[in-house]
């Protein structure tokens, strides 16, 4: 299996025409491409598919209208590179898959590291993926078969079964002659430590690549490994090992079982798509869309955002309930209805903001124990001295608007209030939710600004009947 | 130099006491640290900075009450290992720069890479920065200056100076041995690739070093090497680093300068830092707040926030201008004082939704080109369905409530307006900007969510004006 990740690209893109600039394909090659496309060319996609670095082959494609994608994969067949399957985006992936035929996708399997082999058949319906797994080589489908045992989210599928392993009583020679003489195939195409382990296959250490070269042959291994400073394990979740290669500069982690036996290897590609996926996660749950790609189709789009916006209707309506309660005060002093979203809007960006200090804290692991009582404290001072300074303005605002010392005096105190609320409700909501278990990014920002809502309404609404009536 | 990234830790924290779980301090252990400081237990603190990952020990500090920690740095003194100081967060950092002598600071200046020597100065006041660089090292003090004069977000300062490069017409055998013979200082700690060089320093190509042990001694470099897939220059924004990166799933990249001279090295580890402040300059930018840490003191926390609360007060009264200008039909329909935020809400609510989407896909380069035009039209028409279904159920709502047909009606339209503007400026505002070269994330989000209210008030109470009175 060669690995998806060091195709050894033949060309630099930045000094091909094709590309314009990292990452921005050229509207004129896109043309090319679909007119190529068009015409049946196969001989100039095969070109461009060797030529092109699998990833950017993957962003040409997905350049290409729906109609032309569909028949570029068709018209490649076999000659489409397994690596640039593997980098294209969810939905275009699927797509390709469905358009290739079993064999195409057999050859593929057979041409990526396990992990990667693994990723692109958990994405197939299940009849089709046991169809495609009885023509693998054996070692390949109980690699692959290993890897969709573990949950979706799991050390288990980031891992890669392809490692370098050596006896703890090797010396540095010995480790070089066992790389020069196994086969191409039983080795990752790239790595960069190889583990030390006990006659039981318990991981002892590791030797970074680069050390082992700075070494003497004579040099025994045992003298210059080191140990990993925490064990991933294969049930471990995917942000525990992305929290692990960030908190200790990892750039790949062996994988250990309960008995400490050695089992894969976690690379730092997969782990930075992860931490990539875990913050976009966290900017979509914080703005009440589930998922989001933009090769989406409008029905996954409407699917991603409709349970968010039928929540937020019902709490809206819950906030015009409480509107409907003051009707009163609001027909003697209409001036209120103008001052009313004021008073929730600003405090609804205030809860905003400490939410997303909160939530960001938190997957950094930066709310653990007494730090959190701290931030908690802090918000809490935030807010007041935002609160005070905030709604001494919008008090002068209405003083000079409405020339009315009460309506001025009742929004500072309605503003102050609702911005307390506001800090410490941004910071205690996705706190609970993350002692209880629960993503502080999904639930917090429609319950945080709802509540805010209310508040603001209601003390505001609230004090001025008491007062103005 | 060492390398900050690679001390090799003595101890496994996941089996040590003092840490619960991963990234997460035990109560206990940070109480005795506590005790240990308050008594000036030096020998007690040396062997915690010396058992513990240097990371691990960042965290520990962080979690110390400020008086503690301030006295903590202050008896590790120059026992306080750098590569601990530049795993602080930023407030934490220089606050523990403020604390320590000069002749500590030089000595860890010593002990790091060139990148992370450099970004531990840049802390510093001028004054100090000059003393201090005066007493390292001719050759750290060349490096360092060099790195600094880049700009601050430039490949230039994630670059290490230290890398290993060998002439295009060696062998394996003469890179290893080269490897083997020059002083452990002159190599970067951890590398994963040499640069392959002409006679000018020219950059030929790299070997991975997992490929250089596995090719006999006879075998000559440039066999095996491999062209880069881009080259990153030194002026290049960490943003674009960070992209290329993650294209072509590098562990490590040459920089070379205009001339195509190989003039330093950027590893993995520096760009997942990258990343990660990226993402979360996204989400804070979304939510209105400019920088934060949980560190951050309240004077900080209300100065990141204070700008967006106030432009938004601004944007907010203009809102209550529009309310205003409909006074007459409110005082004779109070009811339209009550379903007002609905419309606004919502509408804001779907606007959030597609500009979160939109700052995602401009991020990961997923809206250039044809590919922005396809992405508004889908926004279009998410935003058909979406505001089609909510202002259906919203005007059921109403019917059942008010009794009213028109009021139905006219929350039906109004809210259908809303969407359709919601959907369309959440994609349009972070496109434009980004095309005027802002950052998409930062002015979107007021810009938005004001126009939004604004459309949101004005049909609806333009409509009711129009029809109810």
């Amino acid at each position: 299996m060669n690995d998806i990740r060091d195709p050894g690209a033949p060309e630099s893109p930045t000094e091909s025409p094709e590309v314009e600039a990292v990452g921005v394909m050229s509207p004129a090659f896109v043309a090319q491409v679909v007119g190529a496309v068009g015409d049946g060319d196969k001989p100039f996609l095969w070109r461009t598919a060797k030529e092109l670095h699998p990833a950017d082959l993957a962003d040409l494609l997905e350049h290409l209208p729906p109609e032309a994608f569909r028949k570029a994969i068709h018209l490649l067949g076999k000659d489409l590179p397994a690596e640039a399957v593997a980098e294209l985006s969810d939905t275009a992936r699927l797509e390709a898959l469905h358009e290739l035929t079993d064999a195409a996708v057999t050859a593929m399997i057979g041409h990526l590291d396990s992990d990667d082999a693994s990723f692109l058949l958990s994405d197939l319906e299940e009849d089709r993926r046991a169809r495609i797994l009885t023509k693998v080589s054996a070692t390949d489908r109980a690699a692959i078969e290993s890897s969709l045992a573990f949950d979706e989210e799991s050390a288990g599928r980031l891992m890669q079964r392809a490692f370098v392993a050596a006896p703890v009583f090797w010396t540095v020679g010995q480790a070089i002659d066992h790389m020069r003489s196994v086969a191409e195939d039983d080795l990752p195409e790239t790595f960069f430590e190889i583990y030390i382990v006990d006659p039981a296959f318990r991981l002892q250490g590791s030797v970074p690549v680069s050390r082992l070269l700075r070494h003497g042959r004579e040099k025994p291994l045992s003298e210059i490994m080191k140990e990993t400073p925490v064990h991933v394990r294969p049930e471990m979740d995917q942000e525990e090992v992305a929290y692990i290669f960030r908190q200790y500069n990892l750039a790949s982690a062996p994988v250990v079982d309960a008995a400490g036996r050695l089992t894969g290897m976690i690379t730092i590609d997969d782990v930075v798509d992860v931490i990539q996926e875990e913050a976009e996660e966290d900017i979509l749950a914080l703005s009440g869309v589930n998922e989001a790609g933009v090769n989406q189709s409008v029905f996954s789009a409407v699917k991603a955002r409709m349970p968010w916006l039928l929540l937020n209707l019902v709490t809206a309506f819950l906030g015009s309930l409480v509107v409907s309660l003051f009707a009163p005060v609001i027909e003697q002093v209409v001036a209120l209805a103008f001052l009313m979203p004021v008073v929730a809007g600003l405090g609804g960006n205030a809860g905003s903001q400490s939410l997303a200090v909160a939530v960001r804290a938190i997957a950094e692991r930066d709310l653990e124990g007494q730090l959190a009582r701290r931030a908690v404290r802090r918000e809490a001072l935030t807010a007041l001295v935002n609160g005070a300074l905030i709604a001494g303005v919008a008090a002068l605002i209405v003083l000079l608007w409405f020339q009315d010392y009460r309506l001025s005096l009742l929004i500072l105190v309605a503003m102050a209030a609702t911005f307390m609320w506001a800090g410490l409700v941004g910071i205690l909501a996705p706190l609970t939710l993350k002692r209880l278990g629960q993503d502080p990014a999904v639930a917090s920002s429609v319950f945080v600004l709802t509540t805010i809502d209310l508040m603001g309404f209601f003390v505001f609404l609230g004090l001025a009947s008491a007062t103005l009536l």
